[in-house]
């Protein structure tokens, strides 16, 4: 196949309120969503809680293995916010308050008459050389440090640097995908399936069972950044169910 | 502090569909109320594709990290369900149908009058010396090896097989926990909120803001196993509050 450039991106979510499922991640599908149309491929999210050590070690795992990384949470005013630090310890390099960040955040508080308190202090600490991700809903801003962009774990200021960064950032070659409904079961399909499968190995195939209908049907869903082999794909596809339809199947009623 | 035994997992999500913001994941949430529950504590989440070297890797760096492994999706009969191959090959271990697992999947196929086609066949396969997680739903079975649950990715079923396996593993002492409603942003707090946890290092204390009133609010999560020290940290906590309100503080309107 023609070359296909693109980029890899892995996010990692952090907050030990996700972990005892007393918060549930509202962050993931947007971040895949938006990823997936900027031509991007999401390869691996990981959640892990507020351990410094734990969230250093991540971090670089994970911006040695992609070339994006996204973090969402922990860049709060209170003492379990500890991503900045982690971050920096990653990299090795120091951290203090961003002059920048430091003034927006002084002006805020100043305009409203609140006490610009040693916790609120905290969120313009960055690591040293760090470019910061505007926050236009409370302010305090996230930050980038080479590869890694650390954003806020609320959705709304997540969504809001996430649109922020994106914009800035090289887009890969899209993924186009098709979904072809289908009214047999993936039981049903499978060897035929795997069979077209194999002959197209830069179109990913899935196969998803649908379960509203009163027998199960299957959604088939191809991917590529090649429009002919999708195209070329879809089609044997399509052949596919035509023949099974044709061939008056057994009642499927099973997975 | 006593001794308190625990025991810690952590949970591997495989699905492109995931990754590609296709589909949402509704497992984590639930595994995570559930082990807390069951005084589990779950200590990370990996979202990964449909590559079985990376699924093989992955369950190889977490069943030796973590007391239990749990994992979702791609058990299916399809090509793209690739789960039972890769686990199998991160233990080393031959692949093959598992007799029981074959036996009742034959037997509700049969008396559905459905082709037991190849693909439903892939089904039954387990890596060798697996033990079968029982099916309510739909009949085909996960598996356990070793410190490895092997579950489905459709939510329903995921959760019924989750209900057995926790049924038979032994649980943690329980964390308890208190949520106390904070009438003040989390930027007032942050100072003496982290006294506080400086003196109660097997407390948890998690502060979380919340936005839904007029002005900024926080919610403070206590959690420990050791009944005493949690009583004593929210004794702290709530005289904190108590404090701060009697200082009649500065209007607060930002986090």
């Amino acid at each position: 196949m023609a070359y296909q450039p693109s980029f890899t991106a892995a996010m990692l979510v952090i907050g030990d309120e996700i972990l005892s499922g007393r918060t549930k991640d509202k962050n993931i599908g947007p971040l895949a969503e938006a990823l997936t149309a900027a031509g991007i491929d999401l390869k691996e999210v990981r959640i892990i809680g507020d351990e410094p050590s734990v969230i250093a070690n991540s971090v670089n795992t994970l911006r040695r293995s992609y070339d994006f990384v996204f973090t969402s949470g922990g860049i709060g005013p209170t003492h379990d916010d500890v991503t900045a630090d982690a971050v920096a310890a990653a990299f090795g390099l120091p951290i203090g308050p961003h002059p920048e960040a430091y003034r927006r955040l002084a002006g805020h508080y100043a305009a409203r008459g609140i006490a610009f308190t040693e916790a609120r202090q905290r969120m313009a600490r960055t690591p040293e050389g760090a470019e910061l991700i505007d926050n236009p809903i409370s302010i305090a801003p996230g930050f980038r440090i080479d590869n890694v962009f650390v954003m806020a774990g609320i959705p709304a200021v997540f969504q809001a640097m996430l649109t922020a960064v994106l914009s800035a950032l090289p887009t890969g070659m899209a993924v186009i995908s098709v979904t072809i409904p289908c009214p047999f079961p993936e039981g049903d399909i499978g060897g035929p399936l795997s069979d077209i499968q194999a002959r197209y190995r830069t179109v990913a195939i899935g196969s998803y069972p649908r379960f509203d209908e009163a027998a199960p049907t299957t959604e088939i869903v191809l991917r590529s950044r090649d429009e002919a082999l999708l195209e070329a794909a879809r089609i044997e596809v399509e052949e596919m169910i035509a023949a099974m339809s044709r061939g008056a199947p057994l009642p499927s009623l099973g997975q």
